[in-house]
């Protein structure tokens, strides 16, 4: 479906909840403008097929208070302009079932993409979030910028292709990366990636990808990754530990990725107090790792001997975790979290990080949150970007004239 | 005016937000429930006064969309039960001016308390939180808990008579104390005042006072004055310093004073590695203090001198900032605020700690937060009990069946 449509529908829907769309539905209603309503009424329509499924028609009309003629004559138009579907009915039923109808997720496709110091990771997913396919290649915190450019282009274009789809057929890109990000998608800092610091990464990426192009810090988009489908769905006041050979935090506040006034928030390893910079060293460089192993299976040696009850293992994962629990303490004090999730690379060990991390904030805190294990593991910050542009999505559909995202 | 005109209006209006008042109205109407709608029309007025204080009917009805002669309806209904009242003309008007509208503030009271170590605080003020009496008692971190709970009374009791009412005139005392208190009332832990652990704080002021009872630590509740009328208004997202002999923090994120899932944040102080618990010290201890200062003084002492330029004195505030400026980096570089607040009892010498704090921030922080000092001294928690106290009205108001308040 080509821009004219999406335009004359004048809107993208995202997962709505109801009230926002009522917010919007007000205002309009206030304005007296008639066709807008109408066109409210089918953004209505397609935020509740998104956020609940398929629905039949009475039900449509039920939830958002019309009647049902009026509501056919929304969904009609809505199919016609390639937004809404009718399910295929369920095989093996009986007589005439009532029609479903949902919300045409594949109209327009998202990419996400990880840009970190040892992976690039592209997914591709369905407006939805559906994740359709993935690719990763390897790189090197000091790989050349040029090189490490066509990296990311190139796995993205392994990643389409895997997919079955063209970079026309998406609509955003979102990008996650290390350091701290301007709004405007630049890079202010970045310890881990020299060439990073500085960079308008985000320019680089639109002169890359002929569509809309957002970048945010890796580790919110773990952490909204972790809200939306992983370890902290349901809570709504988070503090994410993202725990690798980097060390970075994110904190979701009131259902909230917090970012900050200047987009900075989540920066505790900063502070010299906590010794976060330097913690996975008591890992990477355990005296009874063997020489032959690369830096990126190094740490993964030492816990699994910790795992495995060898007393110079369990020692260093013991100073780690001294290490880990102060800044999470202090995060822990300072917000009162309901759930501490334990997510990044380390996270797969998390049999062998958590007993003593718990034991830890037992002693440090007033009150104990539940602390829990990543399940998206190295694919949290790609899923987080896939989740984030689902949310710009969304976002896009509540700012009066904001440009709407194109494939062109 | 009594109970029954109330529950016939059947709600309570606080500061509403235009939004607020519209989510409510659509859930309605889409209940289909006219008399509700009758319902909503008045709350709606009754929070477009509070906000914007005095409206003529012909803006009422454009900002509610409502026509001129339904809105007549409302307000004069609502002139009946007592919830509006017509502003005397200005002086000096020509001719007849358009009839405006106010909110009778004054068809309740609230009451805010302050219970500190060492004061006893209480304000009176009208439902817009306008203060109209205030009464201190000074008293002893271990007084003994009688003593201490008849000073409240006693000092309450004052600050009722200064302003002319009785606690039958009072909707609801909202009390602000140190330590950790439960969403119950219950102080958790609070090493400040030993008699205070484990007390059912609201189950007493409950027996003392015959109205709605609130209680909330008292570190946010200065957050709140001082986003509502101190130093952070209009900032989204700060960090509050309460500093004085004993040192507090609470956080605001995106506009709301932050809470924690078991109402115990803000409490960084408890982390070891701030040294917040001991920071105080160096300016309560130093060695230029003459012998026979209370200790009431002494940090004030210190603090003059720093600012009359004794060495001695400068270099114990530096030390004081050194520690108070870790625990600040900490909450900075988590939440990247707009603004930080210096407030509480030294806050009064923020003209010697804000630049050398200032200096220390620049260094550990990667985005630098204005830092502003609060303008409501050693009332900030006073003012914020208030100011919680309103924020209570609002909030009972849109949840449906809840217990109103009631003067009896």
């Amino acid at each position: 479906m080509g821009s004219p449509e999406r335009s004359r529908l004048g809107i993208i829907c995202g997962r709505l909840t109801e009230e926002t769309c009522v917010r919007r539905m007000v205002v309009t209603l206030r304005g007296g403008d008639l066709s807008r309503l109408r066109q409210l009424n089918s953004l209505t329509a397609i935020g509740m097929l998104r956020a609940s499924g398929p629905l039949t028609l009475s039900a449509l009309a039920e939830r958002a208070g019309l009647s049902r003629p009026s509501m056919k004559e929304v969904v009609d138009e809505l199919m016609e302009l390639g937004w809404v579907e009718e399910t295929p009915p369920a095989q093996g039923t009986i007589g005439r079932p009532a029609r479903r109808y949902r919300f045409r997720a594949r109209s327009g496709y998202l990419v996400g993409l990880d840009l970190g110091g040892h992976n690039i990771r592209a997914a591709l997913s369905d407006l939805n979030g559906e994740i359709l396919a993935e690719a990763r290649q390897p790189v090197q915190p000091d790989t050349p910028l040029p090189e490490r450019l066509a990296t990311i282009e190139r796995t993205v274009a392994s990643c389409l292709a895997l997919g079955g789809k063209t970079i026309a057929d998406v609509w955003i890109v979102a990008a996650g990366t290390i350091g701290v990000i301007t709004t405007d998608g630049r890079i202010r800092y970045c310890a881990a990636i020299p060439a990073w610091t500085g960079l308008d990464l985000a320019g680089h990426l639109r002169r890359m990808f002929p569509c809309e192009v957002i970048v945010e810090n890796d580790s919110r988009l773990a952490a909204r990754a972790e809200a939306v489908r992983g370890a902290a769905r349901g809570a709504n006041d988070v503090v994410f530990l993202h725990v690798g050979r980097r060390m970075g935090a994110a904190v979701i506040v009131d259902g909230k990725v917090h970012r900050g006034f200047g987009a900075a928030a989540g920066e505790i390893a900063m502070l010299p107090h906590v010794q976060w910079t330097e913690a996975s060293e008591h890992l990477q460089n355990c005296s009874i790792i063997p020489e032959d192993t690369s830096p990126a299976e190094a740490a993964g040696y030492t816990l699994a001997a910790a795992r495995a009850g060898d007393p110079v293992a369990v020692a260093a994962v013991e100073r780690y975790v001294d290490d880990l629990a102060v800044g999470t303490s202090a995060m822990v004090l300072l917000l009162d979290p309901q759930v501490v999730v334990l997510g990044g690379g380390f996270s797969r060990s998390a049999d062998v990080l958590l007993p003593p991390l718990r034991e830890r904030l037992e002693r440090a805190c007033i009150r104990m949150p539940e602390v829990r294990a990543s399940t998206l593991g190295d694919e949290c910050v790609v899923t987080g970007a896939i989740d984030y542009a689902v949310a710009h999505l969304d976002q896009q559909l509540f700012t009066p004239d904001a440009p709407l995202p194109t494939s062109r």
